[in-house]
């Protein structure tokens, strides 16, 4: 299904907070849709359409303006997701950003995932995966799994995210980046779950560069799964876009 | 200190989800001010300025428009609140609002309030406290402080909220609205607190006329008091204003 037309006044509204480059990371853009009671989705594990088509419009602009797609193995694990660009127009840049799907302990699999059978037909990029250091499976190219990701223009990388408890790192993130820099990422997109974004909001380094998210109409109630970082957050350069229904909140973070 | 004056564009943004007459109950508009992770206060009991001064004005031009408002014993322990109406202009509405404290226990006392200091000086108008019917002490004027309410024009309301095990019962809502209605007041503005806020949007019967929440682009983090209902709420309506660094959403329940 073609996407909706993007809504001409929300250029201007995004420009300020499109990429720009860093010398030494990537760009990093956290973007996700909420209700009203800052849940993401109805209950644990189940994908919940919360935005209109225009702000899913606008997720695929902004996904062309970004080198890579990052979320958490749980958003890879319960939403099955796409993680490629449909921004019409730009068929220049379709399919041109790579996905990233953090998983330490290697449970998503890519044989069998809607991602791949895109990456077969052209419509999107083969994922990097990146895994815990620790995660031996893979690593040497022995299993099937790592040799499709690899055989599609993909990537198994590994990086040092658990400590000696398999609890995160501090750093987890800042080592996550910069091996994504390495290998040439310039600018990413992250757009979940939960535990993704409560963690990169309350990181002890600014990571965020840019904060956009959209707040839908609805209250999804306490079985939801919720947004809220450890500690409060002050946020500036705030700016609101209102589309038909959501209403689309930019800003930095303090 | 006086308000600022009100944005000219909140007039016809607020002026379709304003007070109209119903036969038998009260008109409900319940508004607040969350963070972005819907918190209405960074933790309990801890009053949180949330929102800008503009939406302040509004706050106090949308209590010029209705007979009464309301708020849980918790806030009224919690604050200590005005509530009145300092809306600049309506001299001849001013402090013409009624304030009710919906206390089952009989926690509040109005003797040292702050509401009490105003009421003195002709700045707010004394208020009716709902106590449940159980609640004996001061039903029949036996005790000063209920002495010092009616004195000041106010009134203590019994009301049939908590069953036998001093759980809320299900219709306390209707009840206590029913109660407001023949004591003569036609609209009630509901400002909280969570627990209020929460109940009323899950109410069985459609209580709430019009919601009005204030978004402000700041996360109060996971010790932060959660508006949240039971279950989904679904809305119709939906209107969004931005000001200067918050966006207000109008809605009515589906």
């Amino acid at each position: 299904m073609p996407l909706d037309p993007l809504p001409e006044s929300l250029l201007p509204f995004l420009s300020p907070y499109l990429p720009s480059d860093h010398p030494d990371r990537p760009f990093v853009t956290l973007t996700y849709a909420q209700s009203l009671d800052a849940r993401i989705a109805a209950e644990p594990g189940v994908q919940t359409k919360l935005s209109h088509s225009e702000t899913k419009t606008m997720t695929h602009y902004l996904r062309s303006k970004h080198d890579a797609i990052l979320v958490g193995v749980g958003t890879a694990l319960a939403d099955d997701p796409k993680l490629n660009c449909r921004f019409p127009g730009s068929t220049t840049t379709t399919a041109r950003i790579r996905p990233v799907i953090v998983d330490p302990r290697r449970r998503w699999k890519y044989a069998g995932s809607t991602l791949r059978k895109l990456v077969e037909s052209g419509d999107a990029l083969a994922p990097i995966v990146v895994v815990d250091a620790s995660t031996s499976v893979g690593t040497h190219g022995g299993d099937e799994d790592v040799r499709l990701i690899r055989e599609g223009g993909g990537e198994l990388l590994a990086a040092r995210i658990l400590d000696d408890h398999g609890s995160r790192r501090d750093n987890s993130w800042e080592v996550i980046l910069a091996l994504l820099h390495a290998y040439g990422i310039k600018s990413v997109m992250v757009e979940g779950g939960a535990m993704v974004i409560n963690e990169l909001l309350c990181s002890s380094s600014a990571i965020v560069d840019s904060l956009i998210v959209t707040v839908a109409p609805v209250f999804l109630g306490q079985r939801g799964v919720l947004v809220s970082p450890r500690e409060q957050v002050e946020l500036r350069n705030v700016d609101w876009w209102k589309g038909i229904v959501d209403s689309v909140m930019c800003a930095r973070i303090k």
